[in-house]
Formats: C-alpha cells, sequence, structure tokens
C-alpha cells in the first residue's frame, strides 16, 4: 500500500458555484474525483488504456462526506488523497479539500473505489497499485 | 416530524452521464438535492422567500451515499425522499434513488442538513418544517 | 420536415445556477439539450437504441446562442423546439426558453444538429424523421 | 485595446463527458469561460472585487461556437483567447479550444460580453480594461 498523498490545486469558476454564493455541494465530488485521478495518473497507470485495453475501471461504491466551509468563486483549492487502506479489488481512499491561500479545511470526504470488470463485476486491482 | 414520502421522477439526459456510459457519480448528488427541495416545497416552503426574506438556508453538513447499481441515458429516475430524524436546527433525511421501469435500488443517501442564518450559523428550523 | 413545434418544461435547481445568483450561461445549453432529445423522442426514436443498435447518434456542429433575460432558483422554464431545415444528414433546430409564468424570453438558440456514423462521419439521417 | 492572447491549459476528467465518450457539448462553454476568467485576472482585475465592491459585472449576450472535433478522457486543452473588438461597454472576445498533445482544434466560439452594473443594466467598462 501506497503511503504517498497526492496534492492537486483547482481554480473555483462560476460553473462550480451556486446561487447561495458558495461552490455546489455536488461539485466538491468533482474536485475529489479530480485528485483520485491523479493520485492514480501519479502512479504511472492510465486509467483511459486500462478501460480501452483491459476493460477495467474504478467506480466509487461508497462516500461520506463531512461539509466544514465553503469556498467561492476565486479561490483556489488544494485537494490531499491517501490510501488508507487496500483489499485485493478495493481501495479506500481518504482526502481533504483546503482553501489554498488561507489552509481552511473546506471539506473531508471517505471513498471507496472498487475495481471492476467489463460486466461490472469486481474484479482484482492491476499490480501496479501496491 | 413529518413522516411523509416524497417521491419525484427525472429523466437521464446526456448531461448527467460520463464516458463511463453511465451517470455520473457526482450527479446522483443533484437528483437526491432536487429530491429535497421538491420535499420541502410539498410543505408549502419556498426556499427563495425563505433566504430572501429571513436569510435562512438549509446546507448540507453531512451525507453518506452507498451506490448500488447505474443509471443509463433515457432511463427515468425516481427518488424517494423522507426526514427521518429533526432536533431544532437540523434535519436528518434518508433518501433512495431506483430506476423507474424495473425499482432497481441505484442509490441510498443520507444527509444531515443544518438550517443557517446569514452568517452561516446554525438557527432554528422554521416553525412550518414540524 | 416536421413542422411541430415541441414544449417541454423544467424546474430551476441550486444545480443550474451560479455566484451570480442567476442561471450559470452555459446551463441553457442543457436545457435546449432537453428540448431538443424530448423532440425527437416525441417522433418515436430512442435515441439510444439507434446508437447501440444503428451505430447513429446526433451531434451539435454549431450553436447560436442570444441571452435576453436570466432565469434564477425555482422559475419554471419552457423550451420550444422546433425544426427550421432539414437536409440529408442534418437538421436545423431553432429553440426559445421562456420563464413559464411570466412568458418572459430568456433565451434563443439555434442549432445546427449533423447526423453521424460509428466513425464520427456525416450518414444520412434515419427516414423515421421527415 | 488589448492584442494579447491568454493561453490555458485544462485536463479532461469524468466530470466533462459523456455517455458519448466524448466532452458534453455544453461543458466547452464552461472551458472557454475558464479562458476568459483567466485573460480577465491577467489584466489584474479581480471580478470578485469588481461585483462585490462595484456592482459591475461580465455577461455573455451572444455567443457562436463551431465544433470542429472531440476532447476525451485525460486530454489537455489549450484555450485560446483574445479580444477582436470593444466598445465602452461590450467586448467581443475570440476564442479557440485545441487539444494541446496534437494541436487539433477542436472548436471556435466568438463571445459578446457586456459590462452591467448591480440593476442588469449596461455600463461603462472599467478603465483598466483598455
Amino acid at each position: 500500500m501506497s503511503s504517498k498523498t497526492n496534492i492537486s490545486k483547482y481554480r473555483i469558476y462560476y460553473e462550480d458555484t451556486d446561487a447561495g454564493g458558495i461552490v455546489y455541494y455536488a461539485n466538491y465530488l468533482k474536485f475529489f474525483e479530480r485528485g483520485r485521478t491523479e493520485y492514480i495518473r501519479d502512479l504511472g497507470i492510465s486509467q483511459t488504456n486500462l478501460r480501452e485495453k483491459e476493460g477495467i475501471g474504478f467506480v466509487v461504491k461508497t462516500c461520506e462526506i463531512d461539509y466544514k466551509s465553503s469556498a467561492r468563486l476565486d479561490d483556489i483549492i488544494r485537494v490531499e488523497t491517501e490510501i488508507s487502506k487496500q483489499t485485493k479489488v478495493s481501495i479506500e481512499m481518504k482526502q481533504k479539500i483546503y482553501r489554498d491561500n488561507d489552509n481552511t479545511l473546506l471539506c473531508e470526504g471517505n471513498f471507496l473505489i472498487v475495481c471492476i470488470n467489463k460486466d461490472m463485476k469486481p474484479t482484482k486491482i492491476p499490480g501496479i497499485i501496491s
């Protein structure tokens, strides 16, 4: 199991916000997913290749989100991603999103990711993630 | 505490799907939010009025999602929403999304909703929700 | 060429709005696309079937949007869709979006839709649209 | 009138794609808007400040999009933005989006942007953009 932490940063644009003046609550899941994707990319894994060549993909089975504070237009957010647990077919990822300029914790998420084959059945995670 | 269940139905369009051929995982939170909004609207409450006239709004504090199966383009989904617990300043809502034509359970969500004032601080839920 | 007009209506939710307090400009293209989809569905055509069984799909080649006014949270909008021109491989659709309760014109769009095959090349539109 | 060109680059994530396997057509308007925002930021202008302190904002009045080719998951796209015309209250921006690794032109957009005040009426563009 990798003990590394991936850090990726994103700007907040109008597309991310809602009429409450803050980032729309579902959009944090987009940022969490960007962070997980970059984590996997940093391991040298192309999810596009995995899917097209081996019919293997990763899906979110469960998630728990705790919203602490809100990001606003023009903020830069920092997504921190790490693997907290791994089995043969699944990965648990622990993620945090901060407002980067003042280090405020905006939300925390725990995601159970399952590796699936073409028939949407759980399958062994490729050896490269270990 | 209301014991009613709100049922609302939505069509899946291209905007909701991703390159995996299924509904993008974050978009179920949009459907859950539509369901909660319709639940509150059915109680005769206008969230727009609450916000503009009394400075009161509802925000999601935590959520837990369990993804069971996937919706696809052209599916009609059914969102079932009920209140499972209520305090002076918060509501717990339990929601399920089904593919409507074959009744397949697609995902379940538990949401802790907090009533906040203009300063983003917890405040008493208007009496009408009871 | 059909001379019918399809009318479909949608509620505005938080997901559709931005920090300006109005519907985010790109999201009108989602509503326009819902309207075109319902237009085609009303002709008895399943786009899912067309794509999966015949490898045929419709893509937007060009669009022109004129924004007149803005929709807000809780508004119901009415999308009116009609075909303004048709060739063997393309359809021009003229669409208008109104706020339904006061009939305010919110935006107008002209879309050139091309029928494509699996190789993304223009192909003859199935006879059923005529 | 500035003759500079702003170049900004973005990764394509699952959130951007649809069941057709390519970027959803409305989402290019998000990337165009990111490019225009970065153009304005590079001029030293904070749109958040303008809105909050002077009640001034920019809205899209019209847009024309020509879709040439499609971006896919994991692509990096390059958004090129320049001002093609300017009046006292409006700016015309010409934008192109390329797949960055092979320089394929994906789509072109022309946007008429109007500067508005709190009452949503056209107002003079702050002197700094000139």
